[in-house]
């Protein structure tokens, strides 16, 4: 690779019971990967961040396993095969690879799926073409099961898998209401991607959150797409509608509480009351609906009815930052690192 | 009806964030109000007593109406039809009839139901064969959706509800695990109903709750059967399999706290982590399943394969200390007032 090096960035230290911090991380500089017989070298274009990897790098039991400290962050890029030792991938083809957070890396071709970089700007294969995307499609529309006319509450409005899921309930005839922690995000969604409505929740009290919510979705919540936990879901427990559907897709609220255990299910006499149905969602289990999803959102996406938005940061070298300040809500859209 | 009164039970006033006591209830003697034109005379013969009646004598929203202070309280009873004002129904056929608390009532002849004395005995109709057992039959069947094999936690094995749930499971193939109050309770649903096993919760902490149900559940509960909330509703969230069912039928742990407002769910990345999912089940929602389950329960009970545990209190005045006694844990068994 004509003298080049290979910039990746490695856990140093787990974040246990506080917020992630870019000193738990460490930039390292190593040789670039020879690939074997049958791997391909993959360059990173885009790298994708996600709130899922705070999990990956905590104590606490989840689904997948954890990064261990000394080895590169886990994470989803889009990249360009540089050198290919097998004939499914050839040199220029660009690709999905879970590579991790580094310039390159030498990765099985069967492990990467080439994509059409003609069709869609490729970075959208991390985004509402990529996972928090099909999360967004299957999770409202498999678990959530929207019908028109119902309201449809989508915390976290401006990230990744909420911009979209706003948008898709949208399109079904549904009345969508956001949350986002900044009235700049707030009024992002409403402008841009058409929400009804979003409240702003950081500063506000359970209490007054939960009145917000009430005034503004007095018939109830028929669909609450919980990508957040915390304070919010609280409020929005108090005001689903009769037959609701939680969908839940995530508890970035408690990111930095992953170690404290979990005690206290307060609200089952509200799922009784109401007759609600609360799920959990792991996009994971529901690769039968991958080719569904791909066809329709293409087709979404290009005659402009779903909007694709996006966070960039640049350089490898800035991920950790990006990463701590897409967990405190720093992002609109889609955070991504690019790679250049 | 030869100068006989009507004794009945009104409720004096409301218990609000504590135990209902006998006091708040007291013994009326009236008039034995007089049929008129499409009605029929009811007398008791047997009175049903349920956990769902504290909710109706609180002051926190439920899903249905409150018995005002004043109010003969609700309930459903099987009794014998004295005089009839209507060709449908006949003096002498036995009939189950939301009454009350009472001794004699007067019911729009539509709203009673004949059922057969001969075929079961007719305090049947109020457990096995009526709300409990339906409640039992379609929340584990329509939304618990147990599997052969499967592992089904039942608390309040003894209850009602309880005891006739894990019956079902167990003819269904699955391993059943009970929860009750006392030993005596736990070697009953062990000994007579076949129970695999049965820990007792009373006197336990969350840990060694969990513990236990840890150990005596070692690849996890697929299908939580809860109807009590409260310390066996954490402790078996902790323990609970890959994508289980979880269906919420009550919540009678937090019974004597119903207006302390339910804040915090601490159990949603459990549910996402195990990919399952919580369902509240109201049995009034599923009118639709009672012919196969009245159909399907009494081929059951007659052929033994179903044992109808029942708890008997004598007189319509002994309503209140055993409603008390019931919601404490006294009773094995479906709780009735027999009235002669």
């Amino acid at each position: 690779m004509s003298g080049e090096r290979n910039t990746r960035v490695v856990l140093s230290r787990r974040p246990i019971n506080r917020a992630a911090v870019e000193d738990d991380f460490r930039i390292e500089q190593v040789d670039v990967p020879t690939p074997g017989p049958g791997q391909v070298l993959v360059r990173t274009r885009y790298l994708s961040l996600d709130p899922y990897m705070r999990t990956r790098i905590g104590a606490a039991a989840t689904y997948a396993a954890h990064v261990e400290p000394g080895e590169v962050m886990t994470g989803e890029v889009v990249g360009e095969v540089v050198e290919s030792r097998h004939d499914s991938v050839s040199a220029g083809d660009t690709v999905l690879a879970r590579s991790g957070w580094q310039l390159f890396a030498a990765m099985p071709a069967a492990e990467v799926r080439v994509v059409d970089a003609s069709a869609v700007p490729p970075s959208w294969y991390l985004g509402a073409l990529g996972m928090p995307g099909m999360t967004a499609y299957v999770g409202l529309l498999d678990v959530g099961r929207p019908n028109a006319g119902d309201t449809v509450l989508v915390p976290a409005a401006a990230g990744a898998v909420g911009h979209v899921a706003g948008q898709l309930a949208k399109r079904l005839g549904c009345r969508v209401i956001g949350t986002a922690g900044t009235a700049e995000k707030a009024n992002r969604v409403k402008r841009d991607l058409g929400f009804d409505d979003c409240i702003v929740h950081r500063g506000k009290s359970l209490e007054s959150l939960t009145e917000a919510l009430a005034a503004t979705c007095p018939a109830g919540i028929d669909v609450f797409f919980d990508t957040v936990g915390g304070t919010v879901h609280d409020a929005a427990m108090a005001n689903i509608a009769l037959g609701a559907r939680i969908v839940i897709v995530g508890a970035v609220a408690r990111a930095d509480r992953l170690e404290t255990p979990d005690v206290g299910s307060r609200w089952t006499r509200q799922l009784l009351n109401r007759r609600a149905r609360m799920e959990g969602f792991l996009v994971l289990d529901h690769e039968h609906r991958a080719d569904d999803f791909r066809r329709t959102m293409s087709a979404w996406l290009k005659d402009g009815s779903i909007r694709c938005l996006e966070q960039v940061a640049d350089g490898i070298e800035s991920a950790p930052r990006a990463f701590v300040d897409m967990l405190a809500g720093g992002n609109v859209g889609k955070q991504l690192v690019r790679v250049t």
